[in-house]
């Protein structure tokens, strides 16, 4: 006997098509190209995959929808609207309703297994949420006399309720499991990952899904907490590198591991350590336990990288700049010596292109490929302590490092500080009164535009700022072409130090600090050292590629965020290019490219990148 | 142009075939079914292939062979030979030299690939070396300007040199990679485990790959310690398991696991400690550094085998004794907190079958399954503190294990000791004097033919020492039926000890330790106790299997081999059988097993032993 066939209408995709009676929603969506969520393997525990039946004729479709068309909820299913304070017949699980008859159905956002995630900087655009971590919710049968392992049943399990075999599990996850499914009464979340290995186990039912992106730069370490289930970004943290007391750049920090001995042990200690502080700190801003991340993904340029790992970078200080590996890695957190996280949370770490282009520029690249513009040659710069420089130009791409030091990171600069709250970020000169004003990080307003005898809390002078003030101070004359800021400039804030001048940005009156704000001759030798070595890079990567001008700039990183572009170009920081094409991917992309990291797991250790490069 | 062909017979095999012109020796001999040695891969260095070109006619064969139908030596081939004293035109690598006319060419074992090792127990059984570790060396291409990385390097000479890929490095080895191949001037050999790992590196040709297999007994550990590339068992060990102190039993270990907090991982360090111990001296005594061992194999019944793992057995000591698993494992050294060997080796840890038949018994089926009698039914069994008790017939083979207690091993007797030198392991008493005499282990001689006024270095006695003691005493009627040893017994070394009798077996005169050894009542008891385990293990096994009697019984360990069968059938240690089909596959097959285990590794994960129950 032939079975009848249902209309099924999947709304807002509007996909559609003859369903055999009594077949579920999931499995019907799933024939029509529309994956639900179903962390439990469709066992009406996790309330994921709910749908909305509509009632009425829909004339454009040419049927009449009704929830009585679906099979009735049973006991389970009244029990979950019940504790969600749901309407049973307006919300229904569609692993339990069956087809009865045509039906239209609603399908939100929060249903759908593939999850979009909004890039909110230089326009939206959509990416898609497909980490290489999932969780898996399965019911063991329990044992009797003579029946096969609790690992071995819960592997019967993983087959029969999700169609997974083959998966490896982890000594210390032995050591946990038989306590575990007797706590969770056989039943049992697993967190896999790329579906062939468990990394974590929980008792019963459960939906933690988390993930770290981590850049470990020369100088500053960025970490954003993910959620790995919705793409959200729920909490981003900096903090200054400590390896920063072993040496300021990545020469004198492959120096050190040269003539410390331990020095390198030292650093990697150190790096793992400030991992393990950010985890915990972005866990605690974002309200959740920090052994649910279960995937970390790092980059960073390549000396950070082996100090990362532990290996010694001493190869990368001298021709030809041999790299350990270059190879994608996927580790577990306890190879690093990395706890607070899940102890067997994986480590994905981006593939290396050459001695100094790094996993950084990778991350660049992965982020940035997919979004560029088709026409002309675009620049992509990553500033930080090693500027990280991407060229790209029909099909090919060239990437190159540049040692810029640490200035536009505030260091080396006296009264220079990371880009936070207080930092002065924006700084004019009036053209004709010769007028001082600025603003800081955290604060809207202009420092001539205060209320009588108000200040800002001006702490000191970040990348961004010192780049505006020294292009300002060229613009109006205080310093010469070649960067001299004389003793006698024409400037009333213009003020004799030994044979050169120097520059009070802020009065002591109006510092945080109570000491005033200066540029130093010193301070604009440093900048221009920075810009030399970044244009220098730029110059030799056009060349190379054979064009004489760029079409398109994009700036990435938190540093990107905050410059403006005018002043950049002002000091030579960056080629001549049409203005309204010169774009910051900057701080948004940062949290986004964490996203877009933890994707990229899978991507780069497919090899996706070795043949984008 | 086609280019001529040669014939060319290998011996002592005899395959022979048509060769082309110019063709290596080792490629040619891989054409005709015989693979050799080329650890180097066939780069001249390891001279491990070496072969035996024949000089006049072969009438047989028809052909004249000749040393100079070989290409003749080049400068690395005359380099090795005049190193290692050897006649370049007689000893030839099959590497290098290329067939340019008939020849006939002896092969030695010694360059085969797959070795045989041969099992010197109950007959001669030729077994073929298949280790789950093998060496490979490479010589790598020296970094340059924008080459990839070392470890990428190292994959292509792999790739390159003996068609490898996809093989995983864990980070502990890339941090001494660098250094590594400097050190040998981009000459590596690699350990690599089933061609998918690298587990060990090391600079330059390196030969060096052992194993070693370990039988974790309730009450005894066996470690035998083999050369992998020859099947070699080079040194074994034994040593009291440590966890004896937190309960000589099984069920007493589990208990004090579930008593006492932290007592889990204290019985798991107890015998990881142990495990290193014995490496260490059995490393010692074969003369090798113990960090070249890079295959361990364990073994051991269930709750051994969960404690060896740090797996609480708590759920081994009730119904329905669920084992956390049962598959057989892949670990590292370092997963167990394993010192001493390679820090990657690999451990095998062999598969379990239910919840108290444990990895033990699959070692012992796998050892002999393939050495079954065809005909009729046979019980294997392996006698310990556990004794593990196969029986099969035609294709069915049915498992046990049956909680004999340690008195077998000597323990819980009140002189009882270990098998070791000293240790009683027959005795006799005359049918009309009543005369008692005995031998120990290390000495051949009778206690009552030494020189006058000599006696023999008497320790204690050892489990089939008790065994024939307690089989003679009831034979000559000092001990009844029930096993009661009566105050009063009729035989002048009886003597009262409160309302029962003990035995004097040895004088303080002639014991070592100046005191008398005796066999107490409770000795008797203990004896009675652990062969009816045993025999009900049997029993049971019988009626399970239908079977009225068995046709063949092979006494497996090293208990195994002391004992004499006709005591064991005298006392109802084993059932009745015909004597001459009762066989100790003992303490040589203990060195054979390890060896065996080694390969099993392979076997084991591959499925096979779940096939094969």
């Amino acid at each position: 006997m032939n079975e009848p066939a249902h209309r099924l209408i999947l709304m807002p995709s509007g996909r559609q098509g003859q369903i055999a009676h009594g077949t579920t929603l999931l499995e019907a969506s799933r024939s029509l190209g529309v994956e639900l969520e179903a962390i439990c393997g469709g066992r009406q525990t996790c309330g994921k995959c709910l749908v909305h039946p509509e009632q009425g004729e829909f004339l454009k479709h040419g049927i009449r929808s009704d929830a009585d068309h679906l099979s009735p909820p049973q006991a389970d299913e009244q029990a979950y609207a019940a504790a969600h304070g749901l309407d049973v017949r307006q919300a229904r699980m569609a692993c339990a309703a069956q087809v009865m008859g045509d039906v239209l159905v609603q399908i939100p956002d929060t249903s759908l297994a593939r999850k979009q995630a909004i890039r909110k900087a230089a326009g939206d655009v959509l990416i898609e949420v497909a980490p290489a971590v999932r969780l898996v919710y399965v019911e063991v049968q329990p044992p009797a006399l003579g029946s096969a392992g609790d690992w071995e049943r819960v592997q019967a399990a993983l087959q029969e309720q999700h169609g997974l075999s083959g998966l490896h599990i982890e000594l210390p996850l032995l050591h946990s499991l038989q306590r575990t499914l007797r706590e969770g009464q056989w039943k049992l979340t697993l967190t896999l990952w790329r579906d062939q290995q468990v990394i974590r186990i929980a008792p019963g039912y459960e939906e933690s899904l988390y993930g770290l992106a981590v850049d470990i730069g020369t100088t500053t370490v960025v970490a954003h907490l993910c959620d790995l289930r919705t793409g959200a970004v729920l909490a981003t943290r900096a903090e200054m590198n400590p390896q920063v007391r072993y040496g300021e750049d990545v020469m004198s920090r492959v120096s050190y591991g040269v003539s410390e001995a331990g020095g390198v042990a030292r650093m990697h200690h150190a790096i793992v350590k400030a991992l393990h502080d950010l985890a915990l700190a972005a866990a605690q801003d974002a309200q959740i336990a920090p052994e649910d991340i279960t995937d970390v993904v790092l980059v960073g340029n390549t000396v950070m990288h082996h100090l990362a790992l532990g290996i010694d970078p001493v190869e990368l200080g001298h021709v030809p700049f041999a790299l350990a590996t270059g190879e994608a890695l996927d580790l577990k957190a306890r190879d690093l010596g990395l706890k607070g996280v899940a102890p067997l949370a994986q480590v994905h770490v981006l593939p290396c292109i050459a001695g100094y282009v790094g996993a950084d520029a990778v991350a660049v690249l992965l982020s940035e490929y997919s979004l560029l513009d088709a026409d002309g040659a675009t620049l992509i710069i990553d500033v930080g302590t090693n500027a990280e420089i991407l060229l790209m130009a029909g099909e090919r791409i060239l990437a190159a490092s540049s040692p810029t030091g640490p200035a536009f990171e505030g260091a080396q600069i006296k009264h220079g500080q990371r880009a936070a709250t207080g930092a002065i970020e924006r700084f004019r000169i009036d053209r004709k009164t010769g007028a001082v004003r600025y603003q800081v990080i955290g604060d809207s307003r202009w420092s001539d535009a205060l209320p009588t005898g108000g200040t800002l809390v001006t702490t000191g002078i970040c990348g961004s700022g010192i780049i505006e003030i020294v292009a300002e101070l060229f613009s109006v004359g205080v310093i010469s072409a070649t960067g001299r800021l004389p003793p006698n400039a024409n400037h009333a804030r213009v003020r004799a130090a030994g044979v050169s001048g120097e520059f009070v940005v802020a009065t002591a009156d109006e510092s945080a600090t109570g000491s005033e704000i200066v540029v130093t001759q010193q301070d604009i030798r440093a900048i221009q050292l920075a810009k030399s070595a970044l244009y220098a890079g730029v110059r030799l990567l056009m060349d190379h590629m054979g064009v004489s001008r760029v079409d398109h700039i994009k700036l990435a990183g938190a540093f990107g965020s905050y410059i403006d572009p005018r002043f950049a170009m002002a000091i030579g920081l960056i080629p001549d290019c049409d203005l309204s094409r010169v774009v910051s991917v900057g701080n948004a992309a940062g949290g986004w490219r964490s996203n877009r990291a933890a994707q990229s797991g899978a991507a780069a250790g497919g090899g996706t990148v070795g043949a984008a490069c």
